[in-house]
């Protein structure tokens, strides 16, 4: 743990106690892992962004036997008060809000230095390091779990290229995840974000939203909800119908550009926003990404285009003022505006990501030795328990199928 | 063909006209049909909704060389005048609206006695025969269509027990079908047929969906759009969360019993409003079935309960007093209610799944005899082209990936 | 009662029947009528759309002591079969569907002949003719009510211009009439009405709503809710900002014409849909008006423009072939797509206006005699009491006033 | 100006030149003002939010001639470093956030002493004082503007007791501020306010919105918009039927108090929130007052109901621990969550209550003298001019009446 700021731990430690009152599933989980104690003599390096609800996770791993060193899967989104409170509870972090990308890197390597039997990663970076410059480590690594989209479109190109050397679970492709924290916590918080640095009027506001993914379907619902007109954009014919099909107006970016008041980015792509499109938009057009990296709005060609910036116009919001007096709004330089002007997913939704998370860890050490390298599926059997414990967390009980029920769905010979 | 009704056949040929209007994907590919007669010589034996969008699909198969023989796959949908135009159209047809069930198993019996080459299915009856009684026809048919989830779900378990013979795509499993006819089709139709049946005001009125699959995510998405309020019932926990996350109170259906005023089953299953059900609900509860088979209100012991039956207070709605007064409202006997008291699918949803279907049979038609016996997903791309078309039909252009954006998703190098 | 059809009485009397059944309110103030007879003695002469809602409100004035004399507030929305069944019950109706312009003006001179002491009015129809053609009963008549918008922009014209003679409740001025019944009922029946006449699927489909009155905010809500892309045009700016932010695009007309592909006109006034925005529309637009009168759109011009007309292409569908070879669609000839495609406002909603109506009624005749001549609000506690019985008999409980809140709300001395 | 934080006065700047962006019609009028100088020579005492917003309503009212003095209307509410800026300006300001509530009306006070004659007044306690304290300054009075609907109230009441001495615009009542002001503003501004200081899931949460005027129609559709189940309470029948027929859950406070887990109390009335109800509530249930004043909320009857209270575990949230170990959250201390959690409402749309505001002040400035004591709506032509320069501002184009239009509008002779 870097940074030293002992005040912090008590403010972090309150953050933490405050997500865990949002996190039944996990905690149930971790009460579970204590007595079973599933991870017992095994080592983790982690790269997550460093929060309050990833602490939760943390502790969970922990109290199933792990030792764990985590590193920042984001420069800008540590919350170093929880990172100095984990440093209390002994872990190992190296992680801390606004270093430059050596640090960054250099945190990583650190967190790979305790030897790990198990990696966790957000975006594959960690992975990346271990495959290019720490092969020496991969060896020793049984498995591992990925939990972004992005993270798992680079780990099926290095399956499809034979570099991966061990099974990586894609926690991101659960149904809990996509459905859950993908579509309600990236949507809710990604709103979130542009209205604390902005404080804008969403009603009647031209939004237009770049991917209709699970991200981008949930940051159009809760536009829309906001009483905001939305435009999508997108590349995928499939994705495009369906979002005409739920009424929002399709374009290709080169039209969007011209109507739109704030473009949110949620691809998983880079430069979805070039200097073609900036070159077209309203004078106090805002500018927000939502997608892991900050790739996503060519942020270069901006500055090349811009007479003149103004940094901190609002918080995380920067003006860009450009040749004929236009000025451009770039929230959170580009970065996760979620995590980087908000606090990120809330802890209701991570509750269930990081349970099938920590599942997902335990069945890979359950299964130490015997899976190829390759990308896996969560089992479905975890998503349907964290979701069991969901619902017994929020007190809704459900149907169960009776025997009748049972063979109907096993027979196929009844008929009309 | 057996009904004779020759003034029919004008009406049905203007409905099938209608119906052509909304569906310019599978124009396109019928012209493209007759261009590469891909079926060529084939015989194709299907069960399927006679109705006029039934009907250009049958239309382009024709027309790309395949001869036809036609049952009807539900012995309430079948549109007379439609039957009696594809008569006209050199179409083997076998179907009339309200047939009893003796006559609903010939008529599929006479379609197989084309002995197909092909099969198109909608709920596995056909198939199902095929496989227990017409056993004799089985060699030659290399592979088939199945449109339904309920259909699916049988061929899941044919397959698992070893029983089925030939190769057969579940149409019913592409995005197109799944996002598009399912969620929205279903949507829109069995809340329409509900109105034609009952002119009852939606909005304010507690509607409970029982099921949130595609289907029935569809119809509380709609019911919410009219201004009901919305209760939904489940046994999977996954969905059971995800219907709790889009705001709906989740419930089992002993409570929902009590609170709903309209009940929709759309779940794939039987009995899932039972009588334990019936005796908690209110005077004046309307039930209707938008599910595959009438199984999934138990009308047997609605019957039972009932004092005195007044069929027909409405058209397609019976009343069922009983003992203590209550009247219960039933649609359409249970079946269908959105094929039955309304239209079905608009030509504008059917026109995606049923391209999906032409082009899945002009697929199987290539790829005949090298595939084994099982249920095959369509090939993404053949989603991926119905959807291109139906975008180019619609006017809406979206964007193309660049060669830099391209390079990127298939590179795992680039971090953050 | 002109029409002599016997057997049409007892499916009117079923339609009536069924309507009672979701007017639990009306039902009510019938059943107090019954006892207190507040109209006793008096002659209503009534001009209203004839559906069996109607015939729930004539029979609860009936039971108040009331002799009334009927005729049709719209050449197209009689049901005969109720008109029928009300004729039975000791009601003059004079009423028929599709009756052309001068049998629509007799009949209402043939209800107007009972003499009224007073008149129900929806379009101000009789009114007019009372005070243009009539006057020798004007003497007589102590009041009447108006139902519809159009209806009372004519009576406040008339009494700027000191025409009017008597008191007019303006009914449709009420809270309950146009919240309700102006913005779900019409909302509902309109789109209804347009999907039973095309069968057209409504997701994803560019829906321009013309006017954001209360019935066009409910037309807007119900597309939306729908599935549709809803673009508003409007004269009011306050109203095209409240459309604006409520994530509605706002267009002129001329440029919402090349965007639509359904358009409703809800206005309340002539000519919103011109030559030259139907010389704009693209091929296959379909032209519904959900107005009271038949003027809003120009169905003159585009008869002027049309090359061929291809009457009944679907039920209540005519198609317009223009010369380019361009076809636009017009449902129920430019009237009421409502109650001529569809059955009119569902009799939930009819509950609460008709009984503000009843009420209104006897209020007027308890004032008779007291009151100028011109236009009326409802009384608010009519609202309020009509409100309170529709809870009641929904079984929905809600709070009420403590006595200090109320001692709160009363006191502008308490501060901060 | 109490406050010589002289830094803050830069902050301040930028922050009024920030909410200036999106007050294009308050600019517009202002630059209108400064060359029309309506309020040339007058004196106006202002008790405001202080805010960025209210800092550009100022602005127009002294380029508009006036001197200005302004005091906070609510203790927690005050920007510090946009009363430092204000000074700056040369507006006299008397405000600081966070001050006990006899330097509050200390406050009130100061700015009376310039003397004024016009008030603003945002609550009526500025009213309220010069009526009961102040009453040597009312003949100098000559008129003045209320902001909101509580004020309103009070001052419809003093009206009533004949106390009221001078007219009073009730700003608060135009369509321009009820249908934007209190529904968009407060709508977004209170959830937000709720997010920031919880970072709580909206996506499935139980929300009781305690009121459903139009402020609480605002809460409760963002509050659905975010995915939440909305429950409502009411004491207006009315408006308890309109809530239903929205889709809404309607139940007493006695019911929803069990089955909320976020209380958003919005009535303008007190002690909606009762000990009563206070000790039915789950644990961990969340309780915020978007309302005017603190009282809505019995938190007297919490802090005497609470073992313990751990103040600030997240920002402006206190837990109050119950004897039986549940835990409730008080957001805000009971007050304003929007203005003290979060920033208040958005600028864009404080420019159109605002500038119905400034227009109001320069037509009482037109009009002194000529106005008896009471209540006035603001003209109706102000509303409009408003609603117009917003859309030029937005750059939307409507439609105008053809004069054949307007023609129809004016004659009640034409008919079916």
């Amino acid at each position: 743990m870097e940074t030293e700021d002992a005040p912090l731990t008590e403010v972090g430690e309150r953050r933490i106690e405050w997500a865990m009152r949002s996190m039944p599933v996990l905690r149930a989980i971790g009460a579970r892992f204590a007595d079973t104690r599933p991870l017992d003599g095994l080592k983790i390096a982690a790269c997550l962004h460093v929060t309050a609800e990833t602490a939760v996770l943390v502790g969970a791993l922990k109290a199933g036997g792990a030792e764990i060193a985590l590193a920042a899967s984001n420069p800008l989104s540590t919350q170093n008060d929880v990172a100095a409170a984990l440093g209390g509870y002994g872990v190992e972090v190296h992680a801390r809000a606004g270093v430059d990308i050596e640090t960054y890197y250099r945190h990583i390597h650190r967190a790979l230095d305790i030897g790990p039997d198990l990696v966790l990663d957000d975006g594959c970076d960690l992975v990346n390091i271990l495959h290019t410059e720490r092969v020496e480590l991969l060896d020793a690594v049984t498995g591992g779990c990925e939990e972004t989209t992005t993270g798992v479109i680079r780990l099926r190109q290095m399956t499809a290229e034979q570099a991966l050397r061990f099974p990586m679970v894609a926690v991101n492709d659960t149904r809990t995840k996509r459905m859950f924290d993908n579509r309600y916590g990236t949507g809710q918080s990604t709103l979130d974000g542009i209205v604390r640095a902005t404080n804008m009027l969403l009603a009647g506001r031209t939004v237009v939203v770049a991917g209709f993914g699970f991200c981008g379907r949930g940051v159009a619902e809760r536009a829309r909800g906001q009483g905001a007109r939305v435009i999508v954009t997108e590349i995928d014919p499939v994705k495009a119908v369906d979002a005409a099909l739920q009424g929002y107006e399709v374009l290709p970016m080169a039209d969007a550009a011209r109507a739109g008041e704030l473009f949110i980015t949620v691809t998983g792509n880079r430069d979805v926003i070039r200097g073609e499109h900036l070159a077209e938009m309203r004078d106090g057009a805002v500018l927000a990404n939502a997608g892991h990296f900050d790739v996503e709005i060519d942020v270069r060609a901006l500055e090349g285009m811009a007479q003149e910036v103004n940094f901190g116009v609002r918080p995380y919001t920067d003006e860009y003022v450009l040749a004929d007096g236009r000025r451009l709004l770039l929230l959170a330089e580009g970065r996760l505006v979620n995590l980087t002007a908000a606090e990120g997913h809330p802890a209701a939704v991570m509750d269930m990501s990081f349970s099938a998370h920590a599942l997902a860890v335990a069945w890979l050490a359950e299964e130490r030795g015997r899976l190829a390298p390759g990308v896996y599926e969560v089992p479905a059997e975890i998503d349907t328990e964290v979701a069991r414990l969901k619902l017994e967390a929020a007190g809704i009980a459900i149907d169960e199928l009776t025997a009748g029920q049972a063979d109907y769905l096993r027979s196929w010979r009844a008929g009309s």
